[in-house]
């Protein structure tokens, strides 16, 4: 179980912006709750459409209302040709969170929510589409293929490696996917989240919401931490030359990727969970490389610094495992956590103050504007 | 003068979260300085552009760097072919901040923040461009044509007219024009350059700070305040009609767009600024309806609720003398406001921790995951 740090100073660590009935993070008994249940509750017995059905609409469906809310969103996967034809234009070398903030943002031009009652559908369109929207580019700009997006994959996990690749997961791959789209699903007032709230308690669009987002979420401090944690560890030849290097790291007082947390302050509960498949995918390849380094960074920072794992750090040698490419670990976040972004965006509608903090002021006394010619 | 509001509550108003050295909203004095100059200084004696080298270099120019400067901005109008057709492919009935946005957005794929020592530049790329990204699609969208973006006028403020109309502006809209970039430039942490905020303290690259700025400044609560005003003045027939119809608003409880401030509690300091330049286009233009109606507003709600127009209101009347269609009223605000957001981003990433709040919790409690057949 995670603890929670002792919280101060800067970054409003510890403040309270808001409330939410959507998650608790390291609070006593469990480190991490979406709407009561434990994530490992989830992650062991739900499938992901199971849990965005909970985050976004309120409660676990039954069978009807999950077989329902799943041939819903594969009716939703397909792409307006003016988004397609956006996304041909963004070149291979391109970021892929820009690729995603830019497909979100076209979206809404394309299907813009123009009254707050179309919230629930353009959070369920998003869902089912974000997938389309990275492998549509991905495909595209570095294979040259126009790919049909809309599959018949039972599950978006599936849909996405599907479409990947060009053939459809095994099982374990599905289930893997499974697991990581609900670990990564929801997180109470992350920088992401907190950017859709404030971008809501304005009252603008959804679109406008999760575009702002998805920009926070491909920062390194925050989603973009598995992708910096997977260009470590491969760069390290075995375990040994990993914990040679970490202290190098550690010594030279870098920061070391997908390690800490702005709340957590003894472990992160959804690391447990992603490492458990990372072993199992890691003997599915044969690997005697990147699990027995990624383990040893585990205990090297801890040993040295106390500091460890967070939800990122074995998520990156399991989608590597599974042949994703690094570039798109970020994606696959924005895949899950637009879940969590939307449930937000409801509910600061639903009781809404315009956010709008104060700051200290550091600069200039007043002065007087001087002629240019006296500058 | 504006005076501090008693603070207290949601939204996070009155709680610091952070530094700045850029502006003071509300402080004894002065309602408004950047860089510890006043506005109606700055609005009197400078070129929007000399601001714009205020807020996001640091000091006023002296005539040889705001020349140079000034060419620089000239040379950075031109839209990359990919971006034209992105903008080609939006409709007609989009809303206009949704391009803004989804250009920005387009525009990080294409030239990418890679190294934050390339964040000047990229700041002055979108201080020039994005008159050129809202005036190309609105030209073609609208009547059909491809416009060169790359004119010679000599302000930003004369290139957005100029292109939006197909010939120069005279000099009072080119004044016009200036005096109210200079009064939106810089607001301290409203919500988009909050956004901005959370967004850069991730360690996010520029374009992703910016397009979730813009989709915040979008809400109607925020910068789509001047486009709501706008529609509702010009639904009164004549300044008694306006006062009837506000007092029915006022009964109904309804919020009324362009007036009230998160910080100012008994007027904001641009709003004599930018009325007294409405005045002069009024008499310019021989209106006698639009001036007097926002007139009597603006004494309605202060007699009634004690309510004073804020810098959106009279911005509507101008803007709409000046022949600006309604939808581009916002856009012009982001024109302005990314000298400001920048500026944040820069001042952020100098002292970062990530932004991350708490939540009070209000939900559910612990509780197991049930089968789905027992649901
Ligand atoms: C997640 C993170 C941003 C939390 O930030 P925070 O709440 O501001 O954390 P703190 O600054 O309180 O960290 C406490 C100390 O541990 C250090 N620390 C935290 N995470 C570290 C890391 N991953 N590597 C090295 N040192 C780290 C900090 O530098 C700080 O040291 P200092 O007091 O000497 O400055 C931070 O741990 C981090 O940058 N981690 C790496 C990025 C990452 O994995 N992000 C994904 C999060 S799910
Ligand atoms: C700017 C604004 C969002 C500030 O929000 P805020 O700090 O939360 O303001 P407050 O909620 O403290 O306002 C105090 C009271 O005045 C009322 N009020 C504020 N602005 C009002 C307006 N424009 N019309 C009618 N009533 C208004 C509020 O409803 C509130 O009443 P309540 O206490 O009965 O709920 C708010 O004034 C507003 O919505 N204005 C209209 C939109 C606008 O012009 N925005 C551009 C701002 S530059």
């Amino acid at each position: 179980m995670a603890e929670a740090k002792q919280l101060s100073g800067a970054g409003l660590r510890g403040q309270v912006a808001g409330k939410t009935a959507l998650s608790t993070v390291g609070k006593s008994g469990s480190g991490l709750t979406y709407r009561g249940y434990d994530v490992q509750d989830l992650a062991e017995h739900c499938q992901f459409e199971e849990v965005a059905y909970l985050i976004l609409k309120g409660k676990l469906p039954n069978q009807a209302e999950l077989d329902g809310y799943k041939a819903r969103l594969k009716s939703l996967r397909g792409l307006p040709q003016a988004l397609k034809e956006v996304l041909e234009r963004i070149p291979k070398e391109a970021h892929p969170m820009d690729v995603m903030r830019t497909g979100c943002s076209m979206l809404g031009n394309l299907e813009t929510e123009v009254d707050f009652s179309q919230q629930g559908d353009a959070a369920d369109r998003l869902l089912a589409v974000f997938p389309s929207i990275i492998c549509y580019w991905y495909r595209y700009s570095h294979d040259g293929v126009q790919i049909d997006v809309e599959t018949d994959d039972d599950s978006i996990g599936a849909h996405f490696l599907h479409m990947l690749r060009g053939e459809k997961p095994n099982a374990l791959h599905e289930q893997v996917m499974n697991v990581s789209l609900i670990l990564y699903a929801e997180h109470e007032f992350n920088a992401s989240t907190f950017t859709a709230r404030v971008c809501a308690s304005t009252l603008s669009d959804i679109h406008s919401c999760i575009t702002g987002a998805i920009g926070s979420l491909r920062g390194p401090l925050h989603g973009g931490a598995n992708e910096a944690a997977m260009d470590m560890i491969e760069k390290f030849r075995d375990a040994d030359h990993a914990e040679q290097e970490m202290m190098g790291m550690l010594e030279r007082k870098e920061k070391i990727m997908g390690f800490g947390h702005a709340i957590y302050s003894v472990s992160d509960p959804r690391n447990a969970i992603i490492k458990q498949w990372s072993e199992k995918l890691a003997a599915d390849v044969g690997d005697t490389v990147l699990y027995p380094v990624s383990v040893r960074c585990e205990e090297v920072m801890w040993r040295e610094k106390k500091l460890f794992c967070n939800a990122d750090f074995f998520h990156a040698s399991a989608y590597h495992f599974m042949g994703i490419p690094t570039k798109l670990f970020t994606p696959i976040f924005v895949m899950s956590r637009l879940t969590g972004w939307a449930a937000h965006v409801f509910e600061q509608r639903a009781d809404n103050r315009i956010i709008r903090p104060s700051a200290e002021y550091t600069g200039e006394a007043p002065r007087k504007v001087e002629p240019i010619s006296a500058r």
